[in-house]
This record gives structure tokens, sequence and C-alpha cells, in this order.
């Protein structure tokens, strides 16, 4: 038995997001289907981030247990040639016995598009949420400030399947270059939806619908109705997960 | 009769290139569809630009004259409804009596995207060509700036449809920013596939295949058969086009 780790991104937009689902094309029912026929075995994966429909992957990782002889570097180039260009696999490497792409992370990177200008980009659709109105990005990086540390995200998050909505938000910040804007949020884990929660109350502080002080008093309502709007999920991308002897993941590929 | 002129941006993916053909799917042929609809009279436009099958455009600007009333505002928002996200209008104007798009313009400029790095990109697969080997970006300005000026650009164009093949360049350069490197390259007008043209020789001299002072003899030997293989058109961006009396379209839209 030997453990494998496959790192890999994708455009999200034709996928019925990540995790597998009887009769719809999800990434890992894809990538499952191409490994167990390669590996002429069935395969079950275990991926570091479950995104939902229409939601990207730079970096996005998986493992799985496997008894066959495996090439990696021939399995990534079979995988590359049955899912590319739409899903690129960056590496595929044996991992030690006891990694596991979910439990093993130690945290994950979001980050999330937005074009901030009047008119739509046709270039830019499937990757950016357009913005239409002027947006106050000191007082969203007042917001992100505040989310530094440990937090119950209860507002944030999409009903809770049991267990705790505390989270530890390591890093996050809101950029800008030109009509660009691009939060970056990196944590332990997240629960669902947080992100594009996280997103939709910063830009209602942006456009000056909501005051960044409010933050605090959100946060500690633990209730999904103190919060905004869900930003769409084509702006988000799961950008990197990293592991205690690897805290970088290998997606973005060596440079020439 | 009035001249109408419209300025839009598409994403040229799923469009067999720019000009009206029978049977097949393109830029001028839907808009025209689309017009024509709207404005209950057939109408047959000209374009700045003619795009091939894959290459996008940022600021593509057609005219064409009709005699019905016109409410600008109206026909750009029917037109989106129509045609966006994939084609977005940035306006429809009433113009001068004597223009017309394609003769009154005085400067196209393209944009080439090269993704220099190992892996290809699944969001960006659709704008960049991926040239995996290292690349020697000095060389290429070099090409870039000896293309300044009028030239007989036999050797890059695809069998001129008699008229001459001499053009102005005004400027071209080569810029990068990580991994994303840009061709820049404006001229009175251009031939038939010289962008794409010109990035394949260019990208050959910044791989070592070919000598940047050879562009000399290139262009002097006025036979396609002395350049090199064509760059694929999904890199190439129509962005902006130039008239005497309104320098820069606007359809990169204003700023929120």
């Amino acid at each position: 038995m030997a453990v494998l780790r496959i790192d890999f991104g994708y455009d999200g937009t034709n996928f019925h997001g990540f995790a597998r689902q009887a009769g719809l094309r999800t990434v890992q029912g894809a990538l499952e289907d191409c490994l167990s026929r390669v590996l002429k075995q069935e395969v079950t994966t275990t991926g570091a981030g479950r995104t939902d429909t229409g939601v990207h992957a730079r970096g996005q990782v998986v493992s799985f247990e496997t008894d066959s002889v495996v090439d990696v570097e021939r399995l990534g180039r079979s995988l590359n040639g049955m899912l590319g260009p739409e899903l690129i696999v960056a590496s595929v490497a044996i991992a030690p016995d006891d990694f596991n792409a979910r439990f093993s992370a130690v945290w994950r990177e979001y980050r999330y598009q937005i074009l901030n200008r009047v008119l739509p980009d046709p270039l830019r659709r499937h990757v950016c949420w357009l913005v239409a109105e002027s947006i106050d990005l000191g007082a969203m990086n007042a917001v992100a400030k505040d989310l530094s540390g440990q937090h119950d995200f209860a507002s944030f998050c999409r009903l809770p399947q049991g267990g705790t909505t505390l989270r530890t938000v390591i890093e996050a910040d809101w950029t800008e270059d030109q009509d660009l804007i691009v939060f970056r949020i990196r944590a332990n884990s997240f629960c669902h939806q947080m992100v594009r929660s996280l997103v939709g109350f910063s830009i209602d502080v942006g456009r000056g619908r909501r005051k960044s002080d409010q933050i605090t008093a959100v946060l500690d309502a633990r209730d999904r109705a103190a919060a905004s709007l869900l930003a769409p999920p084509h702006g988000l991308i799961l950008w990197d997960v990293g592991y205690k002897n690897s805290p970088q993941s290998t997606v973005h590929g060596p440079q020439p």
C-alpha cells in the first residue's frame, strides 16, 4: 500500500463543484474515474478543499491509497492527457504513509477576485465578480485586520454540519492592481461558503452599506442572518494548501 | 441617414472569427443579426479589424448606416442583453456622416499574451499561448525596435489579396509581469496574420533558434517562407483602435 498525493488546478466553470455526486460531472468524480481507469482499481480520493460549483483551484491537493506500483511521472502525464487543459496536474508524488490531503493540511489559502469597473470584461467573466460601484479599500482592509486570529465564524458559515465553527485566520488582506481587487485569506481551515460570505460583507462595507466596525458585532451574533449576501462563486480560487513538511504546494510549477 | 459607431469587446473562443460567414457563428454575423432585429431593417457593418477564429477583442469598432431613429443608450443595453457577457458593448454613438470604422482608423493596437512557464494554467488557457522554454526578452525587444517605421511586411503576411504590404509600425515592445509576457504593437494597419507571424518569429529569437539581427534580412526577403511559424490565435487581442478626432476607444469603460 502506498499513499499518493496529487497537486493540481482547474477551471471550475464547467464542473458541478469538487465533491463526487452521482450523475453530475465533478472534479473529484472526473479525477477518480481517470485514476481508476489508469490504475485498474477503484480509487477514492480525499481533497484538501471542497470547492462549490463555479469555484476554481490553483493549488488543490488530493490523496489516495493504492496497491498498484505507480510511475508517478507517467500518471501525471496520463491525467493531463485526459483532463487537460481544463484541469492540470502539477505533480504526482508518493507521500508519507500517514499523509492525508485533508487532515494533514495546516492551512488553506483562498483568493477572491473582483473586477471594479462599470462594464463587464468578456475575457475575465469566469474568474472575477464585477462590482460597478466605487469601493473603499481601506475600510475593507479594516475588516480584514479584525478577522485575524481565532473567531467563531458561525455568522459566515452555511449550516455547520455539527462540529465547531471556530477557525483561525492567519492572514487576510485586500490589494488592488488597476481594476482588479483581490482578497487573500489564509486560515487553518474554512467552513462552508465562509470566504464568499466574508467577501459579501466586506464589499458591503466597501460600498458604504455597512460600517467596518460592525464586523465584531456580526461575529459575536453567531447568526448567518447578521452577515451579508454571498459573493458569487466564480471569483473564488482555492489558491494554495500548506502541509507541515511541504509548506508550499507545487501547482504553479517550476519557472522555465 | 445616420452613421452609428459601436465600440465593443469579445471573447473570441467560441466565434468563427469576426467576418460574417454563411452558416457559421461569427462576431459580425451575431452583431448584425441583433442590430437588424432591434432596428427592424437589414444592417451591414464595417469593422476596424478582422480578427481570426479564437482571436479576442477589447477595443473593436464597427460602423453602419441606418435610417432608423436610434436611442443609442437603449440599443447598447439591448445588444448587451442579447450578446453579453461573451460580447460587451461599451458604447453606441452617432458618428460624423463620413465616419467609417475601417477607413477612418488611423491606428490599430494589438496585444499578444504569452504564459512563460512549464505548466498550462487552466484559468488563462483561452487568452495566453504557453511557451515553456526560457526566453530572452532583450533579444525580442531588439526585434521589436527594428519593426518601427515603414516596412514591407510581405514576409509576415498571409497571401496579400492584391494591394500593398507596406505598413507603418508606430510602437512595438515586449514587457513581462511574473509569468506573463506581453507584446504590444501599434501600426497604421496590419495585413492578415501579421501579428501572429511577428510573434512566431520573435519567440524563435527569444528561445535562441534565430538571431535578432535576422529581422532585417527576413523583412528584405519579402517571402513568407523566410519567417517562422504562426503563433496560435488565442493569445491575440485587438486592444484598441485610434481615430483622428477620438484617439482612444471607450471600450474599457469609465472607472466607477
